[in-house]
Order: C-alpha cells, then structure tokens, then sequence
C-alpha cells in the first residue's frame, strides 16, 4: 500500500519562502462592495497568468537531479500547462503538456512559447490522464498533477500566506473569510492550511459545482453526465480528489455556485473598478459577492484566480449585458 | 514679475518618499517585444487608476493649514480629477472639479465617489481655465493645474524612480529609454528629471501631437484648429506649457504620433499579454513600440498611464481588428 503524502502548513510556508525568492508577490486591491472594503488578490498578474506557477515551482523544484533530468509530463487546459511550462523553463527541464484541442488559443500559445511540447487530445472523446500516464510512463518522465498532489496544493497555498501578509501590512487586518474558485480545489484547499483563521467558501460555475454537492454530501460527487457548457476552462474539472476534498471539509467549507451572465458581469466589474483582465474561472469568486450569494464581510478576501482570455470571447463578455 | 518655481530633481526625490509612505509602487511587468524584454510601468493599477495621484498629493501635502482649509479647485477630463479628489479625501480638504460634459462615465463616477463636487461645461464652447479660476477666486480656494506646475511635475517624476529601482532590483539595469504617454507633458517631463540618464520618447494620437512638433520645431506649437477625434479623452491638450516643454527639449526627448487603430491593437495586446485593461491614452506609448515606430532596445521602460476606460468603447476596441 502506497503512503500517500499529505500537504501541511510546514509545507505551504515552505513553498511560500521558495517562491518568494523568485518572484515578487502579486498584488493586492481594495474596493468596497456594499460599502464593505474587500480585498482582491491578483493571480491573473503571474508571469503566466494564473496562480498555477506556485504549486509548480514547489512541485518541480522537490525533484531530485535524475527525476529532473527526465522531465516533467502534466495535462491542463492551460493554466496549469503554463506553471509547469515556466518553472520547468526556469529549471532547464523538458516539459510535455497533454491539453484539450479546443483549450482557449492564448494558452496554447503561451505553453508553446515556453518551450513546452504540447500533445493535443480530444476532451469529449479521449482520456487525458491516460495520455498523460502513457507518455510519462514513455518517458520515465515525472506526472505532474493539476491538484490531487501534496506539493501542487502546497505551492498554490503559498498564494494565502502572501494575501494574509498584504492585508495585515495594509492595516486590512488577517483575512476572516476567503473567496476562491474552484475546479479540483487545489487552491482551495492550499488557502485553508495556509490560513487556519479563516472561513473557506469555494466557487464554481453552475453545472460544474461539484465540490459544493460534495461538501453538502460529505463526500465526493462527480459533475452529472451532461454538465452545460461554460467559458471557464480553467473549472471543468469532473471529479476533485480526496486530498482537496478531505481540507476542504475538515475546514466546514462551503460551496457556492454562480451562472455565466454572473461571471461575465464579474469580469466586467473587475475591468472597470479594478482594471484587470480577469478569464471566467478567474472571476466566479468576485461573482458570488457580486451577486450578493456572497454578502461582504471584513476581513474578505477574494482571489481573482487567472487571467489568461482569448480575446474575442473577452471582448463579447464585456460588451454583453 | 512672478518668479515661477521651477521643478528639481530634488524635489522629485522628496515626492517619491511622500508617495512611498501611503501607495505601495505600481508593479512593473516584463515582455518580450520582437526578442528584446520591455519593461512596462503599470500606472494603471493606481487606487484611482492613473499616475496622476501623485502629483496630486505632491501638490495638496505642500499647502499650509490656511490653504488646506479653503479647498482645491481642478479641471480635467477625468485622471487628474480623480487624482486630485483622491489626495483632497484622504487629507480632509474639499475639492472642485471642472470636467468636460463628454468625459468618460466611469471617470465623472469616480471623481463623485470620492466626494468632490463635479462643475460640468461645453468642451466645444466654453473654457475650462476660466471656469476654474473663476471658481478658484469667487472660494479662495488653490487651483491644482493638471501638469504646468512644479510641484505637479515633481509628484508625476516619482513614478521614474519607482520604475527605476524596480528594473534595477529586476536585473533588467536602469532604464535607457523610457517611453511615456504625453498630454500637457507633465508626467514625460517629471520622468526626464526622476531619469537624468534615460532617453526620453513622448507618444501622442496622430492630430494631437503638438508636444512633437513642438519639440521638433524648437517652439512650443498648439494642436490645429480642428484635430481629428480621438478615443484618447486623457491626451487632448490643445497646448503644452514652458515648464514642461523647456524640460523636454533640454534632455532632446523625440515625438511620436500613432493611430487611432493602432492604439486599440495595443489594448488588445496588454490585455491578452500582460492582463491590464489600459485606456487609449494609456496605450500610446505601447502602440509606437508595436508598431515599430519606437524600436525595443534594452533597458526600454514603457509606461502605461492609466486604465480608466468606458466599458463599452473598451470592448469595442477589443473586438475591432
């Protein structure tokens, strides 16, 4: 029987003081909703875009010199892809990237320009994992997962660490309550051990929200067979594991669910009030509050999650209405 | 004779250290553009989404008590009256607003949220100067020019020693060149004081480019009687001033006018690039660089003004190709 790793908070403040040492923290925004100042963490400002550049480097940064020498295999629909990607880069790895022939163009592009090889799959029809454990296995490559690893949630906790010291050196005090979204919750549930004070609500888009059916159940509950469409790509994820799950509902957290004219309408606020380019996935935690699903408190702190948009389908979301 | 004060490098210093003690910097992102890494200011990202807080507070802390308690009065289509009524807030003082009846929305909402009376009037018919000064004698109160003025000039360099130390820290070197949006000039000419080292390129809309040919002709030359429309609401100054002229032709800054399409292909490309929502005026200097007029070089530092944008124009820039 194989001993599975679990994630620690010894870990997240490890992982934090690794990636530190590499990159400035991404900032923090106030702006007040309903009169209430909230706090908006901005991962959509990462060299690639999105918060998945710190499980990544905590992730491959732990391989040892051999490991590192037979590169690094992971599949995404491209946030992910570009984590792995960049820190692999930076580490002089190879990496090989198993993503959806219909994942949005920029993130392709940026997976590409990262030096990655990219392995195209069809979502409706193929199985990535296998793929991607077919070609690590190929390779004797390492697989890297998107969340279900002690490491990746680790590395995006350290996204909390950050916030909780942002918010006390701007007087905002330790954040009381986190908003973040959620596909297979591995920064959810990084959040939870790096912040032990705080209240977890995860967000998903409606359809997908299988995490808020699974910590209403107590236990872990796939997206039905025929979940509607979505723009966000980043939260498509039909199943979480128990290593998220298990963090998530030890610490009571709650689900909540938000539509796509809610998350557009998001992503138009976050353009106006805070001028951020904020994708989908990105924005369905400041939908919630938005909504008032969510009703603001102090100490609240939103993570805008990526922000990597095709712009075409950008630019219709910010002109619908 | 009145003895007009003249901006000092010293002076830009002391703004930098005001502004250190209540905003933390704005970040600077780094991309590549045809191979060579530009460094990008991200003004944008300021509380009231534009530089144009810093001179602001430059300006309003240099008032004795007697001047604080009469008020400030300003005209601008929109950053500069955000900025000043931001620095009026947070120092107690009242704060009067002449803006443009064409301003953008989002800019006349922002300067009311932060508690200053807006005076609207006929951009076509009537004179914003008169109407401030008008204003500023009938209430005793201090009008705060939006770039012909010392302490204004000082407040916007700050932004050149931020940016400066950020590439340092980087390891990018200090700057060699920077590019800046131009409208009255003061940021360009606060810059040219904060980076006595860099080359200095001022970028202005095609028809709006009098700090260009004006810098070309040795002689300060208004825009023409009828200059072509512009998306770039924050650049349309029909003069700029000696202060900031004089300051830009003793260091050789070089003019550069890009097109209204052009500007809008650089929106799209600092959303999907980098994830800031940037305003047309903010834009321009961007817009030289990828178009080619302005060719990268190491060292570049490229500053994005400000991302106050209407939503609807936005996404229509967005979208247009």
């Amino acid at each position: 029987m194989t001993i599975v790793r679990q994630p620690t908070r010894a870990g997240v403040r490890d992982a934090a003081a690794k990636i530190a040492a590499i990159l400035p923290p991404t900032p923090i925004f106030v702006q007040e909703i309903r009169g209430v100042p909230v706090a908006f963490k901005a991962e959509s400002l990462q060299p690639v875009g999105a918060f998945k550049i710190r499980g990544a480097w905590h992730r491959l940064t732990a391989l040892d010199v051999e490991a590192r020498a037979r590169g690094v295999v992971a599949f995404s629909s491209g946030n992910h892809a570009q984590g792995v990607a960049w820190a692999a880069k930076r580490l002089g790895m190879a990496a090989t990237i198993v993503m959806p022939a219909d994942a949005p163009r920029a993130k392709v592009e940026g997976t590409l320009a990262l030096g990655a090889e990219v392995v195209s799959y069809d979502r409706a029809t193929e199985s990535r994992e296998q793929i991607a454990a077919r070609l690590a296995e190929a390779r004797g490559a390492t697989l890297v997962p998107s969340f279900d690893d002690a490491w990746i949630i680790e590395g995006q906790g350290s996204a909390g660490i950050e916030a909780g010291a942002q918010m006390e050196a701007a007087g905002l005090g330790a954040p009381t309550m986190v908003v973040v979204p959620c596909g297979g919750g591995g920064l959810a549930a990084g959040i939870v051990l790096a912040l032990p004070n705080a209240a977890i609500t995860v967000v998903e888009p409606e359809g997908w929200d299988d995490m808020r059916r699974s910590l209403e159940a107590s236990w872990i509950l796939p997206v039905g067979d025929t979940p509607p469409p979505t723009a966000c790509d980043a939260l498509m994820t039909k199943q979480v594991s128990s290593l998220t799950f298990d963090i998530l509902s030890r610490r009571d957290a709650t689900g909540i669910a938000v539509g796509e004219q809610e998350i557009a309408a998001a992503q138009r606020w976050a353009a106006e009030k805070l001028r951020l380019v904020v994708e989908p996935g990105g924005a369905v935690g400041l939908a919630a509050v938005l909504t008032g699903k969510i009703t603001p408190v102090a100490g609240m702190l939103v993570v805008l999650s990526g922000g990597n948009v095709d712009i075409d389908g950008y630019a219709r979301a910010l002109a619908a209405r």
